[in-house]
């Protein structure tokens, strides 16, 4: 039985394929593509939602535009790391898929009740829609059977020292989610790292023969050019796509429960994941950390959703 | 022409008359009471709403419960203050009035897109549901002609050494609804501790010789122990229906413009609303300051606006 | 007996009457001056306390020099207040009182074990050298009999909307003093407030018909245009000599014992003495509060003081 | 020319072997051994550097004590990790070597002054002695060549998930330090972790033959049985003598510039130094960051150092 989940996602180039990957793998069942503000405004990264959703043949997901700016803090873009679309680097035809009339936490709310078993959050993006779903909506909670997202770090983050760009971008609606006592998985950057797309990887992209290969070989070309660029690293890490690898099948990705709080308070440690792996403080477990990747596994199927939808496509 | 107004509470002693004053007196326009979680849980707040529409026989305004905790922080109630009902001291007879199916933040929205005219938002609890209106629903901004809101303070708090009860038991909401661009007026402790029930104010409502005129003198009394017991007041001050006189007349609440900010971060200090009267800080004015009122005036209309409804209900 | 006292400050206006009162007052043995970088610079400052020395013919008393910058932070002078040289208004001559080659803090901790009984420090200024003093020499809280201080409030502040001065200009060592378990009592703005120098007060320093009075009443115009031009305040407040007031004679300035913790935490209230007066945060008592001072009292006695230097000077 | 410099320190285990080799190494010019509360009591600790002394045979460095506690938090010592003693595992004979009856401050001081060249201060425990340094004589700056400290992380901590323990036990004094202006290499748990102290290691300690390579090994058993109890670790990190080494010789040790301050305002996240190793921050460089270590080259020197004093003991 294919899980049943909901991406929440700021498309931004690893949530292009995130998305992807949600709605070819026969282990997922994709209800419902919801979108926020992040890597770029709620304007743009609805717009290229329906992008990618046109590009890679995805006609029967209801997209649902959320919140456009974080709970309390002005939102601040990653343009730096998406470019000035969002999702830099192919050119895209004309969307045509279209946003559903629905609050992205409204559809959320609506699914959550109507699916006959819990349903999985799978948020990629800062967590302004899921903490206001679970507020706005507290009987939400009771009908998501996890919420396993990209965001945090056990280490280091990429936003400022401390803190990765997810939970940066609204810190106070991440801390509402990590204590809101709904199963959470964490991957965090730690873990995401370990998904570099590296040249080869591009290769096997390009290799499909597809448009939306050469799509994705595109997006992954523009990344490696901002890490190099911006980090100095020679390959990119696919963030996103990891936490779908995780719901998909929970072996390739090895967790560790651990008390997880977000800084809210820090001069210069704001958004950051506390992640209590050695239970210094003394607080309870609320989030199974992913820890490492089942690499090849993960590009294997990765590059086999790609190559499922840009078949389904030319077909 | 009255003013058309939504009074957001979490009755409580003084809820109830800000309630009365606002449906009694012929400046107000009462389009609605929401209720949220504060002084007491959000079932005993609504409740409370519901017997003091019931025994002040206001039948025709729409009750709604809204938001059962704070966005963040967990909740704690002022049972020291209100009791255990919330609404310790007069005894209520079984409520007739019910609450609507819709939730208080849907109402305030619908209303306010409804209304031919912007509508006054005048909070005297937690602003929780009002945080939540601004984020879910970001086109209520424009409808609200203004909020009048009781809460802070430009001295001393009453929670914390620093902190007012309304903004100490939601600070992130209060923050969200400073920050909103909404123009707001903020009737703090510092105004509100001029509106002291004496029992020459007692008197007068006993004097009404009404089953609600007693009720109130009931409710000031257990007031007046409650503030003597925890702060040595002789005279316990009447926070909520402050906020409702200023809309009624303006001139009878002074203000002044200042910058005010929500303190999140002190560790002694969060829920503090700090006044800039002097322009330390150079951030931009966002709130009219209530610093004084008339007293006698306020006293005349509320004892009237009892005297109202209690003759309207034995009619 | 007089008491034995140290006073440490940062002339400024009002600094310098402190220091005459102190050397004047029968009731107190002035040991030592010390100097601290605060209302301006530790090399102002310092030619402060020599140039008031000299203009009121303190010559008996070592006046030694501190720290020059608060313990973390920055130095923020409050050239605003106190005007460039830090005591603007009057001329002074040069000064013929000179300053020991003795740090002030080895001065205040020799003197602390030499004398013969436990002394008084009166600090007027930032507590940067008290808190070094604490730190340095830990033995030195055992000889003290207390720190009178002049700094914090019990309500709003005076250099940002929740800070004093004082404190705000070193919180670190606020928090040091105040945490250090020596008897403490704290004059803050809500009283000193209250010793209000009109121009009355400033006829009587007039009429003394002394060169001294004159200095004094200049100090007091400069000070009031200061008041009047920054805070709208008709008349200053004489901060500083109240502590000493409070050391001369205790029944003067009441106090409320009471729990006193400095946020240095917060966002907006940095810096803010919070004055626990209802036991809200449910911690130790560490402080005598002033709430009250017997102004006309004061003032008799700050004018005394003036008189007495004045006349010794000219005799 | 070797190269002179101070160590501050709380012995500790790892403090003991960075005694020895910064008195046995021929690049060092051992000046004073200075001590502070931290792994232990400054009792403690002052008594365990006059056992390592004694032990190794150093009795021609003076070695003072220097603060009891931290500047402003209470003291909390490391006994988990270095036992009741603070110098468990061993058997230590009556110490022969004695304190010098100057406060550690102060001899640094001294050594600062008189020493005719800049000298280097090689702290491996909370900087509390450092702080007061520099606060309390500023003019020693200028005569200090660099700071080589062992402390902090570029990543996670050991006394939090955030933060390490030396900057962590003294955060304001920390923040002193990385503020001061003066040259600091920063030696972090990321480092640091590169010198574990395998069997192999603690065999080659053994095999010396000597009783003082006998007391190294005994310790690092200890430290070993510490961190395979508390982190798992297979492998003790010896942190304190890669300062030392750094110092010996830089190009052992690669360093980053970077800006780097010390958080002291967060609620899960105090006493982390925060990195910022791309500049997310846009703070001036203030410290080289150690990010690599020669390990080969770090234990063949520290294995000669051990040899080196315990030859000299027996002959």
């Amino acid at each position: 039985m294919p899980v049943p989940i909901i991406i929440d996602c700021d498309p931004g180039h690893d949530d292009a394929l995130a998305i992807m990957l949600a709605a070819a793998d026969p282990a997922i069942d994709l209800l419902a593509i919801t979108t926020v503000a992040g890597n770029q405004t709620l304007e743009k990264t609805t717009l290229n939602a329906r992008r990618v959703c046109t590009i890679a043949g995805i006609t029967d997901v209801p997209v649902a535009a959320g919140c456009a700016r974080p709970l309390l803090q002005p939102l601040a873009v990653a343009d730096d790391v998406h470019g000035a679309s969002g999702l830099d680097g192919p050119r895209f035809p004309e969307p045509t898929v279209d946003v559903v009339p629905e609050h992205a936490v409204e559809l959320i709310h609506r699914i959550l009740l109507e699916h006959p078993e819990p349903v999985t959050l799978v948020p990629t993006a800062p967590l302004t829609n899921i903490a206001l779903l679970l507020t706005r909506h507290p009987d939400s909670a009771a009908r998501i059977r996890e919420i396993v997202l990209m965001g945090g770090s056990t280490e280091r983050g990429n936003r400022t020292p401390a803190a990765e760009f997810n939970i940066m971008t609204d810190p106070e609606a991440a801390d509402i989610v990590f204590r809101s006592g709904v199963p959470l998985t964490m991957c965090g950057l730690n873990v995401t790292h370990q998904a570099l797309a590296t040249p080869e990887i591009r290769a096997r992209f390009d290799g499909l023969g597809t448009e939306l290969g050469q799509v994705c070989s595109e997006l992954l070309a523009f990344f490696a050019s901002t890490y190099s660029r911006l980090w100095g690293m020679p390959h990119p890490p696919l963030h996103d796509p990891v936490a779908v690898a995780r719901v998909i099948d929970p072996a390739i990705v090895d967790v560790v429960d651990a008390n997880v709080t977000v800084e809210l308070h820090g001069r210069y440690t704001r958004g950051a994941t506390v992640v209590d792996l050695h239970r210094y403080l003394d607080r309870p477990v609320n989030a199974r950390v992913a820890v490492r990747l089942d690499t090849e596994w993960f590009w294997d199927r990765m590059v086999t959703a790609v190559e499922v939808l840009g078949s389904r496509r030319t077909t």
